[in-house]
């Protein structure tokens, strides 16, 4: 059966998030000066349809392809 | 009150998506034949605190900054 398969991937914590740091500097610039901790990440969405555990088998992908584990740290929704 | 927000990003249904079709291809010759209609987005994630209705703001944000309307669309969480 075909999954929706979502993957979240954010730099670790204290890996400097550049693209966080410019988004967060613009919004303060134009007028929200509260916005604080922005972090920009990564959203993969596709279509699963396989054997195996789907949950395990996206792991891999991950582990894989899709994350440098080195520096991101990533979540896995299916539905 | 501080907000956590998260904005989810993503190109229209019918622009061509290079990221996407190129971890789809990825994944295919990885062994993973049954991963189909992939998308990358990005996923910005920040603290807010501010006056008027943060739904209002961050849709404001996300037309201002955030998202390129005439490709992207976008999905805002407030949580």
């Amino acid at each position: 059966m075909t999954k929706t398969v979502k993957v979240h991937i954010f730099l670790k914590p204290g890996v400097l998030d550049v693209q966080g740091k410019a988004v967060e500097g613009a919004l303060n610039g134009l007028g929200w000066p509260g916005v604080a901790n922005a972090r920009v990440g990564k959203l993969i969405e596709f279509d699963f349809d396989g054997e195996g555990d789907p949950q395990a088998e996206v792991k891999r992908m991950c582990e894989t392809l899709l994350a440098n584990t080195v520096i991101e740290s990533y979540r896995i929704e299916i539905g």
